[in-house]
């Protein structure tokens, strides 16, 4: 049976009265049914659902043909209606339930003393429709104070979807009415709702029950059409309002007034039905009404007389009016149930108006405003709960969004890698910012670009920031490239937690023989220790240090070094996490060295892995931030890109890509060239994460393909550099099976004929396609090119493998990266790597995947072999090993794990404007 | 002339018409003049200025006895109405200006296409008003989208104090009204706005002008009163509910419906004035009206039609709508005004129900849920634009609070001390927020407590947390000690970027001859350089440590060391600072070390200051929490204690005592006992805060008076104790003039003998008051006797006074405190000392305070010697500076700058549930 022909068959029982003309009522007007779906593009699921619960309002006007007296009896045939409502309200309930079968609605009832009888009339109707209810009593001498905490602790409380403030008008303040969450407010009072209501927009907000109930059975006698004239008399406050805004909405005529006006009076007589508002005792004299009119009374919902209130109850206006009070919660859960969905994207990009010349970074990010992050999360659909945000600009997103959107289709995902760089780089991440903006900003699809959180050191010190450049940037910049959400400064602690947990152990077990019997005796072997502590700064003079040479220290000195803060294994494994529990386990199991019988010592051992999770815990939320033109990004996590695999957060990747939604685009950057960045982003981050991407995007420029073709000055040199590196890095793509897509990044001083030359001979070389990019000086307007052909991309068939199976044995897995990847010949391996790698298979180690550690400026080990050097054996000089992490890595040559300052760093231009606030000289 | 008076002056002019009856009119309703007050406590003067603007409402009713006649003449008489009421607005504003002569409200006209007359009629009105208007001109084909941009520029645009969206209905959109700040929406359209009129409060919305206009002349015509009849044909919207509103509140009977209803024609004769709604050509038949009912057009906002326009802009109704447009915007400025001025508190504290036993401090904090620092904000009358949240429970709070609140009296300065404590400490911490919590929630006495951030280094070793316990609590007590807000982060990247810069600059200039030769040389002497860095984990390995030790470091390798992050001299910058400028000043003069010629030098010279402040930019910004019972704290800066000041920050108390107003309390703790914490308190703190501290709680406990006495365990211990180190800390005070209540923190095992002979005791002493506390175990209850006394303290005369002139040579500045605070007969200084000091005052430092590092187990150097010795003579060992934070530091004794971990650190027990993500064993 149909919704319809069930609530049709439910009219049947009808008692109708003859003495009233038979004519249609006008149909339920767009207020109550058509206008609840939400303005903006359509939500498929949740509106089903909306236009459900609002069937019955919609379909009951043509099956009640005959308008019902107000006789003796009228009071029995508002009970008929109110059993309607909670027949075809019990349905919607159960539609809803069937598609979230947890969901349990309830309604939170506050009253002052105990329950009275028109409470018990809702109780027992909530009961009917299958509602919960749970019961707030407040004492007699309650206050606004009270009442509002309670509302306050019940609109934070999720299982709760209806409050209904049972209490003296004198307490329903302004302040507890506003400390309300309007989508809890069933009863429609809260100023916001009652504001749209006004407005005549009911998408959002609720029609007061009574007020429905009154419409309810005007429709039945026949009296809701235009032209009717209807009179209101006595009361006030919002249903009477609601009420009006109903009628005018309808074309009906309203008269309103007080009993006591006699210029009133008269007006009554006119009308063809007259509503009482009022307690149990509002009544007008008989004469004042026009024969046959229809005399109704509005329930109001609370009175502090026993009498009344019995009164009332028996009245069944007052069940009439509590069942359309439960088909509120009904719908408020409704509406819940449709916030927890996918919600569609309603991005407002900003816009750009790029000069010429392009101004320094600074200056174009401090020229745009960004739009508050909270703006930008709601635009993308993220709900308030799920948001912390750090100031204006920044916000932490929790990770329970991959639990609310677990049946979501992925969108597509697309890495952004590159050919073998100069020393100066060649824009990935101005490529996958301008990427981004030109997907959502110019071709309207959902994108989200993930980045990692750059080092402070280089901030302060050579490079330039990580925040994109030109009009394809991050905003603000600055906080961007400095604290960000203290991510790196958590793991700074974390990471040197355990190392004054290790120095402190050896010092105790050494020199405390009695005192550390209760503890397990570590014997950490000094000489065996891999941990190193970290900074945040470039600070070259900690590379090598002795510690302990205090005399405190008992003369336990030895040498040891710093690490920058990216290069911490915690890092890594922030990169690499699925979750906090993958997260915590990661982080227990992080070897820091050997101990005399050679066993591996982890950070559980140390008894450290719990402290380690709590600093870690704010961390593992990646961090919302915007664009020039205001599309979203998610800033998470920055390992190394050599020891580690360079790649931004696992995590962030999945929350964007939940968040995109099926069609959308998820542009997330790999460090260094496609040989290292996207082969680790393949065999390590997409191990860990089970993602698969669609897409390649590989950035070249002709600075870099004219060092790769032998110099600096040639179109010959050009094509050297396509048909050597370009190539190579183009089948590598391939090995994994991902179409690329190449992506110039044009400098000024390039010429048209070397672009094009580019463009022609990436496609020769196997490329899906190959477009010039311009976002650096035109935002995203400049890669609505790229944008369209990674669109393209993303949908070819692809056919995703990884490049070995873990299982096999480390020498093959290191040999089979040197050959297929990097070209080689074959792979040498020194004694000391020999004798790590079988210690790694000795302790259970071997199935991690590789972490090649291996220069960006060749495809080889020797950086000045540019092109897609041949016939060179890549010697492996020594294999560690980020147990946490999950990855073994060699060394090929050696790998500086903290960075120097110039002779004259940045920071020298760096200052700040003590008034305005404002940063200059920060790149 | 009075306002009233010019307003009867202005009156005088108004043509009447003898053929209506001279009755009074109507008072204007509660809904237009008196309600405009907060519900709230009454502000001083922000309601004599909403007073002064609504003046004219409530005074004009009884001057203007004679309505006038809806004549040929009625668009004269509303030109007439119009100017009186540009007259009394031109005078609001300008008594407003008055008040705050920068004043300018501005206008913002939001308009499609060019100017229209009506528009012209609104821009002139301003004029004459003396508003300033801004006018943003759309495109004709301009977007929702575009709309609502501009809206939310204008919302956060301080300038502008109200939007009038000038453009078609079809365009007012949901979207578009909802991101309109309902406090700029002066035409009273936002559904905040319009719900806030139908529940009858304007005190923070607006009347639509053209409901004002059309009220304004039906009380000119005598039809405004109770049961007067008035008939509201054709349109919609929001105009006519408002106005439907106002006529009901005053009882008129309202008659509603469309021209083209047969029924409602009829009602229309009945009427005593029938409005007409919608454009230019709105008319009804003569015939339907009644004989000598007024007829008034209410103009629509806007018309496409150029001729609707041009009638429109001439019917005097437009010019009385401008009017009332401009008056909204003028209250809008004045509550603008109000809002930036100081509020008084509407603090909601949170309830407590103590256990017994006392639960762990973590479970007594996560019991209790805070509020919404958002919400804590509000009710302390901070701005929004003032906070910058960091998650749900903690936020940054702008010093332009300073500025804003510049000419308010400060509270009440309250400082915490302590006698000489166990080394188990003596709970100030506790006391100081167990003081703020019965302040607050119990005497309902503005007030703040303003603690110290404490190291993440001891949260992971061995102390507890600094957040108070038991009942007296900062929640949630696991954000107050780990990472807050980032400050200490933010301290060790600015110290060690000091560290690094140095050690980078001597490498160059020892290695890189030519290329330094743009460059001043420094010429640091590596055996003089004092800088140290900073790491905030307990890591006594760091404590002396050797450098540069790798070959790319050259043979630059130099002995040094880390210090726990608090102590850097940033952190006691950070402290003392007044604001950005000061801070930044202070971190360009810090000295790290001394060149080959004998100069100091300093961070400026290093070229590194200015990025030293865009660091610590937000760190300066003291973080906003909240007690156990829903109190404010600010927690900001922790230096050490003994090497620097021990004090949190002079900003966070300045902000505090801004914030409590006149009679409020800000308490605020000094580290250690009296002798350090609080002598330095008064000698370092208050000069550079130029603060003046109104009573000083000095805290005892029964266990450390009695190891003064001598022994653990009798009660002539506890004399002993009382007659000598509690009477002496009690002198200490009284050196500086301030009144001390002695608060005795008590311990469910003191007896009550015990606890009445300290008390007694302490008066005798010269206490102000002595008074048992019970917060641990209570919450603010416990200590409700102790805030009496401090109340009474705080209103005695007090004479405070230095214990120094900083002029005094360095050497007597040391002896005084040690004479006179430590009770020593004589310093002793070491060589090194003497040339230390020489040293200063050759380099131009000698008129800093002292801040001394001693022991602060006793007031001698010796810290076994307890109670308060006498005879012995203080050895100075050596003299230190920090120059940047301005004090000058002679150690007495060696002290660790850098804690170790115990042999079972605390973070054996700290865990993490990945599920539930609570923290367990955080104390």
């Amino acid at each position: 049976m149909t919704r319809l022909s069930l609530l049709r068959h439910a009219c049947r029982g009808l008692r109708v009265s003859p003495s009233h003309q038979r004519r249609p009522a006008a149909p339920v007007p767009g207020l109550l049914a058509g206008r609840c779906a939400p303005a903006g593009p359509v939500r498929s699921r949740g509106d089903l659902l909306l236009l459900l619960l609002h069937h019955r309002g919609a379909s009951t006007s043509s099956t009640r043909a005959t308008p019902v007296a107000v006789d003796a009896a009228a009071e029995t045939a508002y009970e008929k209606y109110a059993s309607e409502v909670v027949e075809s309200t019990k349905e919607s309930l159960v539609a809803l339930q069937r598609k979230d079968p947890a969901l349990q609605p309830v309604l939170a009832i506050i009253q002052r003393d105990e329950d009275d009888v028109l409470l018990e009339v809702n109780r027992k109707m909530a009961g009917k429709i299958g509602l919960n209810v749970t019961q707030i009593c407040l004492t007699k001498d309650c206050t606004e104070d009270e009442i509002a905490d309670e509302v306050s602790k019940l609109n934070e409380d999720p299982r709760v979807h209806g409050v209904y403030l049972h209490l003296p008008p004198s307490l329903l303040t302004g302040r507890v009415l506003s400390t309300l969450a309007p989508e809890k407010d069933v009863d429609g009072m809260a100023d916001l709702n009652m504001g749209r209501l006004v407005r005549g927009d009911v998408s959002e907000g609720f029609v007061p029950a009574a007020a429905r109930a009154v419409m309810e059975v005007l429709e039945r006698h026949g009296v809701s059409s235009e032209g009717k004239v209807v009179a209101l008399v006595g009361g006030d406050g919002s249903v009477k309002v609601a009420l009006r805004c109903l009628m005018e909405r309808r074309g009906m005529v309203t008269l309103n007034g007080h009993k006591s006006s006699e210029s009133f009076q008269k007006t009554v007589q006119q009308a063809d039905a007259v509503v009482l508002f009022g307690a149990g005792q509002a009544e007008v004299p008989p004469t004042w009404v026009k024969p046959g009119a229809a005399v109704i009374h509005c329930t109001s919902v609370w009175t502090s007389d026993k009498h009344d209130a019995e009164r009332m109850s028996q009245n069944g206006m007052a069940h009439l009016t509590a069942a359309y009070r439960m088909q509120n919660v009904v719908l408020g859960s409704c509406r819940w149930l449709q916030e927890q969905q996918y919600k569609a994207w309603s991005l407002r990009s900003l816009k750009l108006q790029p000069l010429t010349p392009v101004p320094s970074d600074i200056a174009i990010s401090r020229a745009q405003a960004p739009k508050p992050v909270q703006q930008l999360a709601m635009e993308i659909g993220l709900l308030p709960s799920e948001l912390e945000a750090y100031g204006r600009n920044k916000a932490k997103v929790r990770l329970s969004l991959l639990d609310r959107l677990q049946a979501e289709p992925d969108g597509n995902y697309v890495l952004v890698a590159g050919i073998t760089p100069t020393p100066l780089g060649e824009g990935k991440s101005t490529v996958a910012i301008g990427l981004a903006q030109a997907l959502s900003a110019h071709l309207k699809l959902n994108s989200f670009a993930c980045l990692r959180q750059p080092s402070q050191g280089p901030t302060f010190g050579v490079k330039g920031g990580a925040a994109g450049g030109g009009y394809a940037q991050v905003i603000p910049m600055e906080e961007f490239n400095l604290h960000l959400t203290g991510d790196i400064h958590a793991i700074t602690a974390a990471n040197n937690l355990v190392a004054a947990a290790i120095d402190a152990r050896m010092l105790h077990e050494a020199t405390q023989t009695d005192k550390v019997s209760s503890f397990v005796r570590l014997g950490l072997d000094p000489s065996k220790l891999t941990w190193q502590r970290v900074v945040d700064t470039n600070d070259r003079f900690l590379r090598k240090i002795t510690v302990g040479q205090a005399s405190t220290e008992k003369g336990q000195a030895r040498e040891t070094g710093f690490d920058i803060a990216v290069a911490s294994e915690i890092m890594a494994i922030l990169a690499l996490a699925n979750g906090l529990e993958d997260m915590k386990v990661r982080l227990a199991r992080m070897v820091v060295g050997t101990s005399h019988s050679g066993q591996p010592v982890t950070a559980e051992d140390l008894g450290v892995s719990g402290a380690l999770a709590v600093l870690m815990k704010d961390a593992i939320k990646p961090t919302l931030m915007q664009t020039l033109e205001g599309t979203p990004v998610f800033v998470h996590a920055g390992p190394f890109a050599n020891i580690a695999h360079g790649n931004s957060s696992v995590l962030a990747d999945k929350l964007a890509l939940k968040l995109v939604g099926r069609d959308g685009f998820v542009v997330t950057e790999a460090g260094f060239g496609a040989d290292i960045g996207m082969e680790k982003f393949f065999n390590i981050k997409c191990r860990a994460s089970g993602l698969r991407p669609s897409a390649v995007v590989l950035v070249a420029t002709i600075r870099a393909l004219k060092m790769h073709g032998g110099g600096p000055n040639n179109l010959s040199l050009v094509t050297g550099g396509c048909r050597s590196n370009l190539r190579k890095q183009i089948e590598i793509a391939h090995l994994f099976g991902v179409p690329v897509v190449v992506a110039l990044n044009v400098f000024k001083t390039d010429t048209q004929a070397e672009i094009d030359q580019v463009c022609r001979l990436a496609k020769e070389c196997g490329a899906f396609d190959a477009v010039p990019c311009h976002h650096w000086a035109l935002g995203g307007r400049g890669s609505v090119d790229l944008a369209r052909a990674v669109k393209e991309a993303s949908s070819a068939p692809s056919d995703f493998q990884f490049l070995y199976s873990p299982e096999m044995p480390i020498v093959d897995k290191i040999r089979t990266i040197a050959q297929k990847v990097y070209g080689a010949d074959d792979i040498a391996l020194s004694p000391q790597a020999k004798e790590e790698i079988e210690n790694y298979d000795r302790q259970g180690y071997s199935a991690l995947p590789i972490c090649m550690a291996k220069t960006h400026l060749s495809l080889s080990h020797m950086p000045d072999k540019k092109g897609a050097p041949t016939g060179f054996t890549l010697p492996i000089r020594t294999v560690r090993a980020s147990i946490g992490a999950g990855f073994i890595y060699p060394l090929v040559g050696t790998m500086s794990t903290m960075p120097g300052l110039p002779t004259r760093p940045c920071f020298y231009d760096i200052d700040l404007d003590p008034v305005t606030e404002e940063i200059t000289g920060l790149f």
